[in-house]
């Protein structure tokens, strides 16, 4: 087999954000040479890597000459020129995942479509070419409110998402090709992250639970294992390996589905690379998901995905009102707290909602660290040095 | 407090072997700002850090002005210029562990001296200003053979340490200043890791045993926790704490200590730095220690030392006749066994006996753990890609 370690070996990641930060953690610990491609030269990743290039990574030039240099190449955001990855794969640069699963999920109507092709419970959904499309549908009372809009591409961090409840919520949406999806109600939002290397040896992590605020639509905690019935979980693992292998899917695969009323899963949508939900693993699990993605797509052996203790996962975002320089308020009281890993991610202005890190609350009783994560995060306040 | 989060605050490391780099995995966890000056330009810490600079750590003017430019300055090797480190304190920068406090350690005379000074138990010893008047004291029959030869200065990983059993095992000695030391027959030879802050909180890792090779005289596991009676296991983190305190330390202070047939506890020497001993922390502790040291030089809360599982660390040294490129024979095997994570230092090339690595097992079994243990050392060779 290849020689990765303290070799000539060059693993070529496009994306240099907090997960490609946290990726060479683990390269660092397999003494892996890596170039970064990022747009920004204050990038996360601009230290920790044996070579940085800053760069645009949709121009399909600077995509292949910094793929070129690499013998095999990955990413950690799907933003990415995919005719790039085309062309390095057709001179025999290995790309993981493949150029040809990720264009598949760059665009969520191709994505959905894909589901729908492979008989992969998704919830039932329409495809516009464009918003004018989709409100005249609604105007002839094809589509019947609410729904769920999603814009095709360009969708992240919430971003790109919307209910339309009322004709009027139809005005503030972006133009392009969209989805319409039925609203289905839902008991959990559940997420599996399933490793697969090239050889085809599969393994998945433990299903997680997103638990939300009661009041404000957004995700409070990740929690490993999530408090579910254990046919659902089971349930869960076998739909998110179905997603996997039907992709071909070589590296991390986060799988982001819905636990309905009636104990049905379906699948919302997918990350084709280390993803938040996974962040708990660095503290709990036996094999972090970021080694297991550098082992999957290296074509090593997988690691264990079992957890050593329960975990729970707290985003660090910036907070409202708040722009300039970053500083973490109370993080020395949390750092009191049992079993509690602060990871700052490195970027010097804070920003409303602009993710800045996240604190990992891990503890062999999980309602115990449960309890710990919400006092976390009633302490700790992302602000700026500006007050 | 300081802010040292993603802020201009800097942390100055003398020294940028592997020891550093698993330190700079904990300050880009925490975006802190870090200077490395090491003599060797391939040093391991030479990415990962914000600054790198190449010199000699036992020059004065060096070690200043490097350490001049940073807010509190640390080393990960005791081999560093005193003198500097005393100049900077008295300039205000904030050197841990303190100048003084290193002096005492560098020089294995002092240090036993100390020990007895402070009602530390310890071997008893005599201290011999060059190996010439040692020799006098041997032929004189005032030192009885067989007796442990230690140099005062110099010794590391092993060397600078003898046993004399015979008059002509004097001939082959350094001809320096050293002690001769009481052969005590031991059970156990046991370390305890204090870490401490300058607020005076100080917190101890459970206590490690190193388990010899049954006929070659050399360490062959690191397990936590050690499998002795809690009374001794007591008794050697209270000795711990004892030296600690008595150096007033701050940081990280390993304790090596035996373990002797009345199960009295003898302080051996210490380290104040992350150490060998403490490894298995990364994968089995709450809180690794290097993660531990970065708290404690920086006055922050100390974390947990507890594990999360039990912990075994095998050394990665370069096979004998081996000399060259390295190749990690059989790596891809040890992945492939349960709880088991290689970690590669990034040293190119291998030579006998060279330290290039460890490998951590962890299981909730620690009997499992020391099985799949011999595994790991059974398989996995340090070799050259020569052959």
């Amino acid at each position: 087999m290849v020689n990765y370690f303290s070799s000539d070996f060059k693993l070529g990641i496009l994306g240099g954000g907090q997960l490609g930060k946290m990726m060479l953690y683990e390269t660092r610990k397999y003494d892996i040479h890596t170039h970064v491609l990022d747009p920004s030269a204050e990038a996360p990743c601009k230290i920790a890597c044996n070579y940085f290039e800053k760069g645009d990574l949709m121009d399909y030039d600077t995509v292949l000459n910094f793929g070129r240099k690499a013998d095999v190449v990955t990413f950690e955001i799907e933003g990415v020129n995919v005719d790039a990855l085309k062309k390095l794969e057709s001179e025999g640069i290995k790309t993981y995942p493949s150029a040809t699963t990720l264009e598949k999920i760059q665009n969520k109507a191709t994505q959905k479509k894909f589901y729908k092709e492979k008989n992969i419970s998704t919830a039932p959904f329409e495809v516009f070419d464009s918003l004018a499309f989709l409100k005249e549908s609604v105007a002839k009372g094809k589509i019947e409110l609410p729904f769920v809009w999603k814009s095709a591409t360009g969708g992240y961090d919430g971003k790109g998402v919307s209910v339309i409840r009322k004709k009027e919520d139809l005005e503030k949406l972006s133009s392009g090709e969209c989805i319409a999806e039925n609203l289905i109600p839902f008991k959990n939002e559940l997420a599996v992250i399933v490793a697969r290397n090239p050889s085809g040896e599969m393994i998945t992590y433990p299903v997680v639970e997103m638990e939300f605020h009661p009041t404000a639509n957004q995700v409070e905690y990740v929690i490993c294992p999530a408090r579910i019935d254990d046919k659902v979980a089971e349930k869960a693992r076998k739909t998110a390996e179905q997603v996997s292998k039907a992709f071909e899917h070589v590296g991390l695969l986060a799988v982001e589905m819905f636990q309905t009323e009636a104990d049905e899963i379906l699948v919302n949508e997918v990350a084709p690379r280390p993803h938040n939900s996974g962040h708990y693993s660095i503290e709990a699990s036996y094999t972090n998901q970021f080694e297991q993605h550098i082992r999957a797509i290296l074509d090593l052996p997988l690691g264990s995905t079992d957890s050593k203790v329960g975990g729970i996962m707290v985003n660090l975002v910036g907070a409202e009102g708040h722009e300039g320089n970053v500083v973490y308020e109370n993080i020395e009281k949390i750092m009191k707290m049992e079993g509690v890993t602060p990871h700052i991610y490195g970027k010097k202005i804070t920003r409303p909602f602009r993710k800045m890190g996240h604190v990992t609350i891990v503890n062999k009783d999980l309602a115990e660290a449960r309890k710990i994560a919400e006092k976390v995060k009633n302490s700790i306040k992302v602000i700026s040095d500006k007050d």
